[in-house]
């Protein structure tokens, strides 16, 4: 992976200092303050960077959050908009963000899942918190958003990411909305579907003929050009800004269980950031008394064919050994996770675990979850409540406590995976004797 | 059409009978109390019929609206749930409604639309209501979550409808939430998206060899049949209550606009029941003090490949005439709409229009909304914003207003409409010589 950052690339850094002034202090992205390094803990200014000039650790966000106290912050969080800006005030991004013209996701539901938990064996609460609800119909709104912001923040003028498919929507769609410039880059070979979705909010769209990882490989070159002087790649320089919108999903879950912490999180793992982030978001919420200083597990699932961490956690490793993925996991399928090993240490601390489940295994899933609670999950949702269910056979996870599983997608982009087993109970013809052979009666 | 009542159909009517006792009085929908025939006005007791025994004419729930007064009402439905059941005590549904396991849509975005807007012309506010945001992703769970509490309280235990989209899958979805049986009917030669995504609920999914009025005429056949007896037909014997649920369209609106009437709406039409609905929503608010009692003006839109309310209204007729459709907008495909005549004369009345577009404008417009404002609409809303277009052109739509345009559906569903001409700006080799020979840096 190419490292970067303003030493590196005088010419990405200069779109920052155009907008920074010398040191960053005009940027107004609300109580975010600094870029820390999570390795070493260095500090440098707000800006389109993400790795440490000192140690190459990965960069995140250091605040001055609010000093309210939790009952008032509580209730400026209730006086909000019906969306993550409600949380404004622990996101890198200005007070008056919810005026800007941005795709405002978050808010989805968070659906007590009863009939679920029955077939499951859980007698604890279980919730799944459905992200199938934001605007382009997965998670990736969210930490786009984020994006954005910092996008505004830096000056820049055009939105650009690397994709297979969720992201590329994404960000097509929330440049278009901020009148931004996009640019995406997809490998030359996706299904027509996704291509669609990436390319009908306007922006520009190249086809790369190679693999994802050469689409990868360009996009760093891009950004170290004076072709890409102006460019936020939301997944690139502009990382830690949008990682941290991944924390909403830890805020509207402890707000929709009335600010409490759940007793057990199942999370998917890409390149691990959502998950990462979400525990972060979990413990600021106990740091400012929104929530009860108590435990919590979190548990993270893959897909067999794409199981990096699962193996390392089951092998007690700390590193993460990289794969090539073979999964119908598609938007899970990240066979050298960034941030794998903070996974580990994530499940370990918190006495959670790390599992997966194969590719049958999770069309069982998304087919039990349509059935029980009327949500069609993409395969990611397949995966979670896959890993959910084995981890209750295994003993691992409570069936009494409060439980949360993640979907991330929609089963609408991810088709294939149920078609083949997915079609009418009959076909007959338009009459009752018809009806009658068929035995549905 | 056939025309049912319990009158007509015992065997049907016996369904209500025993849970309703002996009167409909038992029947607890909160402040429904009959049902009343749109023509003559003769009442009946709540049960499962739609037609009335004395003109044939549609029955619709007559209401005891709450007098707590225009405030405490306000201030009673801010306090509701972030969904349609914030307005139970104006919709057939019992108070205790959000307890009950039901998907829980809307209060989907108001999207304020100013780069759709300048793009117009239009100078006052526009405004998009997106009903994508549902959970099955279509304004069809408003109207199938009302029919499955209605189901409910009239002791039904499968739920059912004919199809050819959006409600198969929100039928599907809300059944199995509710922990009711399905039966769903469809056309034998659907795509198999559609078929997907109505199959993976796990309910029946039946396809019939024929046409889709072949289909609507064998479900007609089973309501009369003792096979049927115990089955909610959503859109037949349910109908009263289904369509009601339309009406929350008009109250978020209003609500989301800080209680306030829109000055122009334009509403896709296919049977005509949304439009009609919505407007019967604007009334009871002013009727109810909740908004100010100032005029509004409805529009209505249409695909040329399907436009008879188009085509009367344009004629000035009171009639509409049935047309076999022929338009890439299937969802709005029904060429003999049973509310056609109701919808001549709101626009009429409010000083609006019925207009139409054809595919080529249809494509057109969900193009440029996705391009403007990042929503990707399915073909129902690129009617309506091709509409809005082509008022606008001719001077119909008064650009300084504040005007609001229906997207009842999601991109996703309807991909085939862009597919053909929407895909990548280019296609490359990875590295920056064959970017830059593209034209895109």
């Amino acid at each position: 992976m190419s490292v970067l950052t303003s030493g590196d690339h005088p010419d990405t850094a200069s779109g920052a200092t155009a907008a920074n002034g010398t040191n960053g202090a005009q940027v107004d992205l609300g109580p975010a303050t600094a870029l820390s390094c999570r390795e070493c803990g260095e500090r440098f200014p707000l800006g389109p960077i993400f790795a440490c000039t000192s140690c190459f650790g990965p960069l995140e966000i250091a605040y001055d959050f609010p000093t309210e106290g939790p009952e008032a912050l509580r209730a400026r969080i209730a006086a909000g908009p019906n969306n993550i800006w409600r949380y404004a005030p622990l996101l890198p991004v200005p007070a008056d963000v919810a005026e800007h013209p941005n795709l405002n996701p978050g808010c989805t539901p968070l659906v007590r899942a009863d009939r679920l938990a029955a077939e499951l064996g859980i007698t604890g609460e279980l919730h799944i918190k459905d992200d199938s609800g934001n605007p382009t119909h997965s998670f990736k709104d969210r930490v786009v958003a984020n994006a954005v912001e910092a996008a505004r923040a830096f000056g820049f003028t055009t939105l650009s990411c690397s994709s297979t498919g969720n992201l590329a929507g994404a960000v097509g769609a929330a440049a278009a909305r901020a009148g931004l410039r996009s640019c995406v880059f997809i490998p030359h070979d996706l299904e027509q579907g996704k291509v669609v979705m990436a390319a009908v909010y306007g922006g520009e769209l190249v086809a790369i003929e190679g693999t994802y990882d050469d689409v990868n490989r360009f996009c760093s070159e891009l950004i170290g050009d004076p072709i890409g002087e102006g460019w936020g790649f939301v997944n690139v320089n502009l990382r830690p800004y949008y990682a941290e919108g991944s924390k909403t999903l830890a805020y509207e879950i402890c707000e929709q269980l009335g600010w409490k912490l759940p007793d057990q999180l199942v999370i998917p793992i890409a390149s691990g950031s959502q998950l990462t982030k979400i525990d972060k978001g979990l413990k600021e919420l106990i740091q400012l008394g929104l929530v009860e200083d108590r435990p919590y597990k979190i548990f993270g699932a893959q897909a067999e064919g794409c199981s990096p961490v699962s193996r390392a956690f089951k092998d007690g490793h700390d590193v993460v050994r990289p794969v090539k993925p073979d999964t119908i996991a598609k938007s899970l399928a990240i066979g050298n996770p960034a941030d794998g090993p903070y996974v580990l240490d994530i499940a370990r601390r918190t006495g959670g675990a790390v599992e997966d489940v194969d590719d049958e295994q999770i069309v069982a899933a998304i087919k039990l979850l349509a059935r029980t609670e009327g949500i069609f999950a993409e395969t990611a949702g397949g995966v979670t409540v896959g890993v959910t269910r084995k981890l209750l056979a295994a003993g691992v996870l409570d069936p009494a406590a409060t439980t949360v599983v993640l979907n991330t997608g929609d089963g609408l982009k991810t088709l294939d995976a149920v078609a083949g087993t997915t079609g009418p109970s009959a076909t007959i013809r338009p009459n009752l004797d018809s009806f009658r052979e068929a035995g549905l009666a």
